[in-house]
């Protein structure tokens, strides 16, 4: 008994998508091609399962995300699980706890599925949401940060993603800044409101002290060598200007690996970061506002130096141009399987009819298929 | 406030692990694999989601798997979803909606994660399974089954799975005979049961004048030519002769396209085809028990005909040989970039040292590097 209106078949709840040809070829063909590359810097998969105990999940720095995740009751153990709506905290704990021997620094990479409850992130209407990343796992230096950026940014050239930009930023930068203004609560969400609008005018307002200097930090933000040129003029606290120093660090260590890619620097830049403890990076590329990654440094499992970069795959294949589709090669009713075997070893696909036709060129052009075999021969359809 | 003990991080739910290396790359490497082969024959790509309305996943073919389903409650419409115990329901509900228009024979094919309450199926531990399958939509032929299998077979032969065997049946074969005797439900349950544990003495007890063709059917399984013959040899009545030839066409088909495979057949297994209509098969290889995919014929969304065979991969890649894993070179600090791109295009996976260490065949041995780079060149690790 359900008073539901009556349901289409076709109807997916909101935030699920079936992916059709051929976009599910490109996002799964896609997917593998940033795993190949991030393996070929010796990244390793592994794979940590869709659910697990909630309190396992969800601590750490999975706690950022909790209020995103669907929870389950295990039936055996009526224990409560989550879905997880992140896989980054999945790879820390498995760091943490079966690969707690291996040697660091530890490189691993993963792809999968996540699922959020949705409504929280503007502009995010997937509930759904594939994850490809890597997680290096030991060392805490610009070094390491530049290799996360390169190797992404490697992946990135390989799938053809024209005009990718990483913008960097330090999120603990602008907190440590207005942490020592004896702020009130209130004002203080205020002013951090105004920095995430970029709004001088209330900065200005708000930020006491610290107002010039915010707001040269706010004008800053743009093409990384004049961000950070603006930053070492900055009149900076100590705090603050070991967290430039490291910023500068780092985009002078992506520049040695990779000299060519284009790099933005926001020091303002903090929202959406809720774990992170160094420098982040956000990856765009030129025409599009949505994402195709982001990343960042935090503390594995709470107490180990780590740095990853999760690409949305589903962003991705938006992004990046569709590789060309091979042939397709209409197959008469008994055809030679011999044949049919090396015409598939020649890339393209082979479409076998399961029966006789009479007009096996009518029959192959129906099935989209651009030639048609007869004779060991293959003909093009008009 | 919980009274829960307390929680190593490691523990996962039962039936949920994580895959480490090298396994989460054999499964991720072995499926695209499947899923090549696939496409090389025309099965297209499909990625529906893994949740999805509990009225639309769990019905029509879905309703045989609908007790495995976890559900739980979407937030916005406060209706209920199911995580999909299985794929197929999904591909036969995107044929019969969003595809209903594409033309017929429909190849589709997939890949992803199912999830499962577990306890149900015998031996069956995992509770996340992952599937991999093909599904032929439109024709019902012996043409269309044999197709079905030897496209599978090819894709076991590609990745090298010795001694594989596809064993067919009929799961309708049994019931067409048993269903005209007048049974009362208890003695025909205890008759299937009989029958699924292949005890001739009680089918004798119980089939009453089906008694000496069910004993003949139970001892016809086994080779796929032996077994033909007995069933040809059998006295059937006019249904199940009418199910009997069909398999014995099925059979003569796939023995079109695949001469070389091994084939068995037992007429009498029915166990665990819910909502299968026509010839299915279990596939398995040489010296394991564990079945490494399964399909069979049914009705998409209750009125197409199809046929279809999933694979599951985390059986797969304990069956398929593994492949040999790349050489890793370590790369002192500092290593040309360019030649480092030319070692990964070889072939060869580069692990990149973040800091200078004064003994890089050290720190190549201790990061399982079996070269390091020099000037240039590859040095073996002694």
């Amino acid at each position: 008994m359900t008073f539901d209106p009556p349901l289409s078949p076709a109807l997916l709840p909101a935030g699920f998508v079936d992916l059709l040809p051929p976009d599910a070829e490109a996002e799964a063909e896609g997917t593998e091609i940033l795993l190949a590359v991030f393996g070929g810097h010796g990244y390793e998969r592994v794979a940590p399962p869709l659910l697990e105990f909630e309190d396992s999940l969800l601590t750490a720095s999975g706690a950022a995300v909790a209020d995103q995740a669907f929870r389950l009751m295990d039936p055996d153990t009526r224990r409560m699980m989550a879905l997880r709506p992140d896989i980054t905290p999945q790879i820390a704990r498995i760091a943490a706890t079966r690969l707690d021997g291996a040697p660091r620094p530890l490189r691993l990479s993963y792809a999968g599925q996540t699922v959020v409850v949705g409504g929280g992130v503007a502009g995010q209407s997937e509930r759904q949401i594939g994850q490809a990343g890597i997680e290096l796992i030991g060392p805490d230096s610009p070094a390491a940060d530049a290799e996360v950026v390169s190797v992404a940014a490697e992946a990135l050239a390989r799938l053809g993603v024209p005009g990718v930009s990483f913008d960097l930023t330090m999120p603990l930068l602008v907190p440590s800044l207005i942490d020592g203004l004896g702020l009130s609560a209130a004002t203080r969400t205020t002013l951090m409101h105004a920095l995430d609008r970029k709004d001088a005018a209330a900065v200005a307002r708000y930020a006491g002290s610290a107002a010039d200097t915010l707001i040269a930090l706010l004008s800053a933000a743009g093409e990384a060598d004049q961000a950070l040129a603006a930053l070492d003029a900055a009149s900076l606290p100590a705090t603050a200007r070991a967290y430039s120093e490291r910023l500068k660090a780092s985009v002078e260590a992506v520049r040695v690996r990779s000299p060519e890619l284009r790099l933005t620097v926001d020091p303002v830049e903090f929202r959406g970061w809720k774990y992170h403890t160094g420098v982040c990076v956000t990856v765009y590329a030129a025409g599009s506002r949505e994402e195709l990654g982001r990343g960042g440094r935090y503390l594995c499992n709470d107490n180990e130096p780590a740095c990853g970069l999760t690409f949305r795959p589903g962003a991705l294949f938006r992004a990046a141009p569709r590789r060309a589709r091979p042939d397709r090669v209409y197959l008469p009713f008994g055809t030679d399987s011999a044949f049919a075997q090396a015409v598939r070893e020649g890339g393209r696909v082979t479409v076998a009819a399961l029966e006789p036709h009479d007009r096996p060129e009518e029959e192959a052009r129906r099935l989209s298929c651009s030639y048609v075999a007869r004779d060991g021969n293959l003909l093009p359809i008009a």
